[in-house]
């Protein structure tokens, strides 16, 4: 294996251990299965109708999460690097995806197929370890999801872009704003209106 | 123990063999941990500002999720038999609640601590299986949050009222009007407004 692949598994492993701490022998088996995978632009990680088979771990670059309603997109999330995608649901209901899963940039992500996944929950070496990070990495998606709720639920569209403007520059820098417009369930013109506004009142 | 607690328990024994299969060994300390909570209706689960301490299930009776804002209660999401309730957020993160669990009326749970399901985590005989209890409970939750933020952002509330139809029927029978409307996302008077459309158009 050339050393980029090694730094990048190595940077990888210390990522996860924000969850669990592989021993270098479960690491071995657990490495084995992860697939480099290369995103263009605009390139698609999942897609509505299609079972999203693989989870994924954000190297570099940035995706979107979206649905088409009547024929237009409606973004619901973003990921940046150092970050988990898939399309949740689809992976873990083996139903197909609701929701499209696009690359915003060159992306270079670490994959994982289903398949494997369910092996190493399998793999006596590594059963106990994989469990106990699957649930930390899905109590952490369940978070995130309720946190996306509670904000829905209790704030306005410009409370929502407050909040943004506070926790998520990132997302404002690099995200086009008709993107940021149906993240925040508001239309590109209402969006426009709300920072003129703020402008104002600023 | 009485007849009717090991009857309840024995229930909870096989509800939860939709994620794991306990063993005689391991059931008897797991269930050595497990506590009956009854709630008055109106009572609270969990409320905000304070953590919550634990994580139940529900024999019969039922709950409801809500937020206050700007002196207004805004329901989110109910519970009902045979369900899991906490205020997942709070549980997890240990942080204080955002939101309160009431009982919608007389209601009868199953709960665990916090700090017992830690111990079962790190006790020998159980931490596997309760890993993989955990994680199976936390992706199944983690679904249900997604079909929540997929309904408030690929659906008017309209639409959202034509699923809780389809799907719901106890929801709307057991359960106020005014808590339905803000569970769509709407006053109680545009509820009303919807209903009377529906009604004419059928």
């Amino acid at each position: 294996m050339d050393t980029l692949i090694i730094a990048k598994l190595d940077l990888f492993r210390r990522e996860l251990e924000k969850f669990v701490v592989f021993t270098d022998e479960e690491w071995l088996i657990f490495s084995g299965y992860v697939k480099i995978l290369n995103l263009k632009k605009r390139a698609h990680f999942a897609q509505e109708g299609k079972v999203c088979d693989q989870i994924a771990f954000i190297l570099n670059g940035s995706v979107r999460y979206y649905y088409i309603k009547d024929g237009e997109e409606i973004t619901s999330y973003f990921s940046f690097e150092r970050e988990f995608t898939s399309s949740y649901n689809s992976f873990l209901t083996r139903q197909p995806s609701n929701n499209y899963v696009q690359a915003l940039e060159d992306t270079q992500l670490l994959a994982l197929d289903y398949a494997d996944v369910q092996k190493m929950y399998a793999d006596p070496i590594l059963a106990y370890k994989m469990e106990r990070f699957g649930r930390l990495v899905a109590e952490f998606y369940l978070i995130c999801y309720d946190e996306r709720v509670t904000s829905f639920v209790t704030q306005t569209p410009e409370e929502r872009y407050l909040k943004l403007l506070e926790n998520g520059r990132e997302i404002l820098q690099r995200i086009p704003q008709h993107y940021i417009a149906t993240f925040l369930g508001i239309t590109p013109v209402s969006l426009s209106r709300i920072r003129r506004r703020m402008l104002k009142s600023a």
